[in-house]
């Protein structure tokens, strides 16, 4: 047994340290085949943070995570089995006996439990009978919303409370229904048609007089979010009020769930890793929870489109290039700069946009303030094309002689403030159409500045050279 | 007044809509004038949300916003100040009478009042005298701590309960203390040290038995962070065991302060958007609060070391484009390709690259992990080459028959094989040589891989087309 408790005590190492699920899993793996191994790790299964014995649940194969279900005390099954990725819970969900399977959906957190329901195979509905009135109804519920809305990631475990009870009243109903709320700190107060008319907390209820009335210490007009709104305000809201959760209401004010702080961190964390995919050229929408288990066909449906359609877009590079090909052919210096000056629009480009997206995306910047960015921008972008103006003019100088150099440093100007006017404006514009700010892209951006890069530079270069020849 | 009331009323809609701090300072705007409109004005303050409160007068010139302080409530300006930008509080700071700014200083949260002790001018170390004893030692431990650390963004207003106490005394304790906590629903117990040997919440302590010890309900070995730690570290515990708040410890394990949920949002939003700057070509780092409020210079300076770094970069492109110029003027047909062909590389570069850095930011990915991506990357690659060189194959054969079409698809092919692999293993080396994954920018890949692109392309076609031609 010291033994054990060794491999444990490494295990188990939560106070300053990461914990490493990879390690867990091997105590685990060891473990499961004795005895003392398995009561060793039935009370560690008890003891750590559910998310940590989940995590190294996930480093398990589907048989050992299967023979390690048992140990589960019943108390956190709920919990451990609701941080597993949504794929492990349907597969676990699919060798368990059904009278286990319908307590575990029972005992889930109420968000948890429609996910679950809903990644079960078609045959699910045939549980719903064996499962309690109140929590079908809730399933039934929760699967109504649409994927992206408020409703989707609320949950129906919240506390409310009457205006005409006392401080003393609300704390003793807190007490009673605590057990099965996701949060008593936060309570609601509701009038005789669940309409939400105020909200206090038991921090105030504690500290008020135990004889003053709910309605007369509440706060009303409490902030809320509609539940068929997009779950990114409400996360929105939750970060910007610091709230520990968020009211949602129906059409007619009615209190139908809430929102927790943490879910909301989760989907302001999932948001930000769209934008990025987006701002990277890969496409949003359904990844798995983490980049670990996308498989080679998602990440190639992923990244196909836009790869694919810039392609077609280069096209008019191309052809930019061959009207130009006389040009070339006569000064075929001009080509050495080609590379350098497509690609500073590009990058000029490039950091215009995701400076945009990001400030779209958190609200540092809205619509109204593009005028403003597009001065501020302009600005900028005249300065950064001087500088590199002026540092390949040397290039220039050295390789090509003074029209050469007068021709790139011009359109190395010119192309890094068109770049960076691309780059800042297309976010506001895709904006504007109602389309996502995070499609104005790296790879789009560049394939855009490339091309008109190009126009500008020979067009330039044709302005300019042989007027010099001809002097 | 009813008048007023109604334009309140618009400023104050804080239910579902989101507030609008334009609105809200046009009627402050308005009401500064009047008798009425300040006491409608000060009623105002009093009851709408700090943040939106602070957002409003965000929008006010320095003088209308000197003009509005005095209106706003005691009891809640220390938190509306709290929310305004450091420089706009640096502003009403230099303004206020001593005395006033004193009394704000000991009443704001011990972390804001520290950020802006540090963001007053030097000579605020006049001020420490007429702090009261407490405030003063707090903003000096406070301010000791490096401005990463989760001890620069910790606060010391938490709560500790010693493990003697029953149940019922600690919520006693909780009530007593509760005024000057940033939260009572997380308690700490410390024994005579002041080491951290558990936690309690507020929620156990009144669902418990009121004679039941805290030392015997309390968990045991909680979760923590080192004062010295990463502040992202501490964020990133936060969000992954869903804590309200976390305490933070010193070397010796004695309780310094703790963490709040709201910070941890707050520092997980400025780090994506930080790593959202690095990966458009932005240096990260001091930004202000708001992109909104950069400046040109600051742009400028953050802007244009990547862009000119990758012009220099882009030389070389250039000088492999050189050396093949006899071929290029020998097939000018090849050159219609070059921003197609280089491009592709670059964008499957970057879309490679953000999925990367994005997964290792969040822990989705580790060092670790770099050989299984590495394989499943160089499938993805293969099959999106594959697809791209069938696409650009018809273009090269219309445009210059089968020959180019050949050196065109191989060329694709290779390229995103190589831009993708480019673009996976960059952050990882960054990550494995401490430094940050982050600056595997979408132009630094963009530039890697059209200088190996231009290298690809030309020797595929000097060693096919002459091959071809000899036949």
């Amino acid at each position: 047994m010291p033994e054990l408790d060794d491999e444990l005590a490494v295990a188990l190492r939560h106070s300053d340290e990461p914990f490493d699920a990879q390690a867990a899993a091997e105590v685990i793996r060891n473990d499961l085949g004795s005895e003392t191994g398995r009561s060793v790790l039935h009370s560690w299964f008890e003891q750590a943070p559910a998310v940590d014995v989940a995590d190294a649940l996930d480093e398990l194969s589907d048989d050992e995570l299967h023979a390690a279900l048992p140990l589960i005390p019943a108390k956190v099954q709920p919990d451990v089995v609701g941080y597993l990725p949504l794929h492990r819970q349907a597969e676990l969900a699919a060798r368990m006996p059904q009278a286990a399977l319908i307590t575990l959906l029972e005992n889930m957190s109420s968000d948890e439990r429609a996910d679950l329901f809903n990644a079960l195979p078609e045959d699910r509905e045939m549980l719903l009978p064996a499962l309690a009135q109140a929590e079908r109804e809730d399933i039934r519920r929760l699967a109504s919303y649409a994927e992206d809305s408020a409703g989707a990631i609320m949950n129906s475990q919240y506390a409310t409370l009457t205006p005409e009870l006392t401080a003393g009243q609300a704390i003793e109903e807190l007490r009673r229904i605590a057990p099965d709320r996701e949060t008593i700190y936060n309570a609601y107060v509701i009038n005789d048609q669940r309409e939400l008319i105020g909200v206090t907390t038991l921090r105030r209820l504690i500290l008020a007089q135990p004889g003053r009335r709910v309605g007369d210490m509440m706060e009303t007009k409490p902030i809320s979010v509609r539940v068929d709104e997009d779950r990114e305000a409400a996360a929105a809201k939750i970060a910007r009020y610091d709230f520990i959760a968020l009211p949602v209401v129906d059409a007619q004010h009615r209190m139908v769930g809430i929102i927790t702080a943490d879910d909301a961190m989760d989907v302001l964390a999932d948001a930000a890793t769209e934008d990025f995919q987006k701002s990277g050229g890969s496409l949003g929408g359904d990844w798995p929870t983490r980049m670990k288990d996308a498989t080679v066909r998602l990440l190639y449906q992923k990244r196909v489109f836009w790869l694919i359609l810039l392609v077609f877009a280069n096209i008019f590079s191309g052809a930019g290039i061959a009207y130009f090909e006389d040009l070339i052919t006569a000064n075929v210096a001009l080509v050495f700069f080609l590379p350098l000056l497509i690609d500073s629009g590009g990058n000029a480009g490039s950091q215009s946009s995701t400076l945009m997206v990001r400030a779209l995306a958190t609200g540092d910047v809205q619509m109204r303030d593009w005028a403003g960015m597009l001065g501020r921008e302009l600005a900028v972008a005249f300065l950064l094309g001087l500088t590199m103006a002026l540092a390949v003019s040397g290039v220039g100088l050295l390789r090509g002689g003074p029209a050469i150099a007068l021709v790139v440093a011009l359109t190395m100007l010119v192309v890094v403030i068109v770049g960076s006017l691309i780059g800042m404006l297309l976010p506001f514009l895709l904006s504007h159409f109602k389309a996502d700010p995070a499609a104005a892209s790296s790879p789009l951006i560049t394939t855009i500045a490339d091309g008109s890069g190009i126009l500008i530079y020979f067009a330039i270069a044709s302005a300019i050279l042989p007027a010099l020849a001809a002097r």
